[in-house]
């Protein structure tokens, strides 16, 4: 006996049931139930039944064969917005908290590498016992950590500083994106070259055109950070390191250094161009406020978002909620500009320095109005009104903006990012 | 100010810290230090620093810009083993918990129908009060729920019944994977068109080729079933049931009808064709046990595995282990073919009717000897012996085989199916 016999049905034949008729009959004439279904507000009326209007009925021609990879539906085209330097995830579109690789975002400050993983290196030195370098298998045989985490661009929604400038949750939050990451705890590799005691910063180094380099503070990040070489379960896609990237979890993306080739140890910050000219805040005072790594409290609402339209009736009203602090405690949903707020609900699993999915169940009765979200940490962190945000930060500043966001719906259901 | 200016180097400028030769040198005159590290079973010496060999020096050539949909690295072929009627995952190269999408295993009863999303309807009628058609965007507006789950056929490690038929993790266990699935509760839909009291068993069907059905006892179900509409992240793909998908947590795989079209409510189950000639465990007396749907207790280790080649020193041994009953809560290794058991640790998040992955660090002395997985779930269910399970129900069956698995190791570090 084998399952995986062929067993093609012959297209001629039959259905199983002989009952489409009868349904599709009753279904035809059950017009009245359905409007008492339509006046509960979640359904709209549906004329045709599965397959008719089809040019070719699914049911009627064998399917194509299973296939090595595969790839999306045809008509499925949910991209990314890509630009020279970056491209921004999707969020209206998706669903739960993994974001497909193909669709993690992108930023780059010399473009993406072609790197054969059976060469690539990682060279541990400076203040370290040993000078090491590692094969891509070396570090897969050392124990092993998967963590599902967002990384988020420290410049995710820098722009709206400034305004509201984006139009769509992907232009205004689209720097962000969460994955489950597997790979070596950096201690592990460190352990292995031996830090010395005086070592306190780390440089980490990319290989790609920019040389991509970054200062870290050996003492905050050595617990948690992860050489990571699996994101969802494959090799790291190419634009996000591939073969080996530096995670370092709740931190600014650009300090998760892609297609990581050394880790020196110092005494003091290398003062990189990436923290001196770029990456730093400006304050209202004029100073410039450098490593801010941990990204703050903040969520967005992704539907309904700007461009998309809703109806009068029920809408769930879903989003993100994420901290660098650790997990989400608590979202909020408004949908009266911030008068009053509503507890929603957190899917489960919630995982600290991980996205997390809210949802709101709401009933939109036609008025023009604004929704926001807003969140709470383990740690009592609240994500700041826009107002508050401004008043400490000024308006200066490119990164780490994570002010309550907003977006209004006018009395044609249209959703406009709708800053206030 | 704009983060995201060009702000490409000049490819002839030198790298930011001048001192990779003395690094270089300092790593190449540190063989003594690498041998402590060798010798300590962790490190194959390197010999060639990074991009050393590479024809293109990664870090002199500007990158390639960002994409709208990301692929594979170049060199990255790790796929599903396909044929006329299913595909299999390559559980030997994956890591974490999720299956990428374009590796989920298919098992198709005759091929991926080529469904348009616009068009495709869910009919619901039988014993409701109102027989009603939802779209996909009726569907989509429903309030959602996100579940990370297991789907496995109830054919996988079918072969083992007969022997040590598998040479590799993917042909023996390579019937399923997990994904993040997201989509409207079973019961809200049914809730619409009204459940008749005296309904107590449900026909789905699917829109393929085979108008794929199967009977499934209401009440069993009613409160854990999804109608999928997006997996990890995005829209299902073709050969997962795009546009919609039956999913029912833990049970076997073919009751999670894909590309579902019709679910009729009646009194009795249906008797189709996929539970009367198929999907039934014929028994040591002769007679055929129907309607066994939930997944026992099983696990796996999925390196080393089967292909696979092992060095003596630190070997982690990686696997899964998943309940169709619930969370597991304890993954055992044996590395002496079942003599002695060791307590594995569980990566978290560990969920119900989901992939968990465990890992146990061994040090291989170069010995023959055979590794096993065994687990236990929250029920108290624990995975049995072969003897113990082929005692039980004989070795006439082809389904929900779930046995203690045994690869074994050569003293050349050579892992073969080990059926003991």
């Amino acid at each position: 006996m084998n399952l995986f016999d062929e067993e093609r049905r012959n297209p001629s034949e039959p259905d199983t049931e002989k009952e489409t008729w009868v349904d599709r009959r009753t279904w035809l004439t059950g017009a009245v139930s359905m409007v008492g279904a339509t006046a509960a507000g979640l359904l709209t009326p549906a004329l045709l039944p599965a397959e008719e209007g089809e040019s070719v009925r699914p049911t009627h021609v064998p399917g194509r064969s299973p296939s090595p990879y595969g790839v999306r539906a045809q008509g499925e085209t949910v991209q990314r917005l890509p630009t020279a330097t970056h491209s921004l995830t999707p969020h209206h579109a998706l669903h739960g908290i993994i974001t497909p690789s193909a669709l993690h975002f992108e930023r780059h400050h010399n473009g993406v590498p072609s790197i054969n993983s059976d060469r690539h290196r990682l060279l541990i030195h400076g203040l370290v016992d040993r000078p090491l370098t590692f094969s891509m298998n070396d570090l897969v045989r050392f124990p092993s950590v998967t963590r599902t985490l967002f990384i988020e661009c420290s410049g995710n929604s820098g722009k709206e500083w400034k305004g509201p400038t984006g139009t769509t949750v992907q232009e205004t939050h689209g720097l962000m994106s969460t994955s489950e990451w597997t790979g070596v705890p950096l201690s592990t590799v460190l352990a292995e070259a031996g830090i010395k005691p005086d070592a306190v910063w780390m440089l980490a180094e990319g290989s790609d055109a920019a040389a991509m380099t970054r200062s870290l503070p050996l003492a905050e990040l050595v617990n948690d950070a992860l050489l990571c070489y699996a994101q969802n379960g494959e090799a790291l896609r190419p634009e996000q390191g591939y073969p080996l990237r530096l995670v370092i979890p709740g931190w600014e993306g650009n300090t998760c250094i892609k297609w990581i080739r050394r880790l020196k140890l110092g005494t003091a910050p290398f003062m990189t161009r990436e923290e001196t000219s770029r990456y730093t805040d400006l304050m209202p005072d004029g100073t410039a406020k450098q490593f801010t790594f941990v990204m703050d409290t903040k969520s967005v609402i992704t539907s309904p978002s700007g461009g998309q339209q809703i109806d009068p009736g029920f809408v769930e009203i879903r989003g993100l909620a994420w901290s660098g602090h650790g997990k989400i405690v608590m979202a909020e949903v408004s949908t009266d500009g911030g008068k009053s707020w509503h507890t929603a609900q957190l899917q489960e699993p919630v995982l600290p320095k991980c996205h997390t999915r809210f949802r709101f169940g709401w009933r939109w009765n036609g008025d023009e109005t604004i929704i926001q979200s807003r969140c709470t940490d383990e740690t009592g962190s609240i994500q700041p009104t826009r107002a508050a945000l401004v008043a400490a930060r000024g308006v200066h500043s490119f990164y780490h903006y994570h002010a309550i966001h907003s977006w209004r719906i006018d009395r044609r259901g249209a959703v406009t990012n709708g800053q206030v």
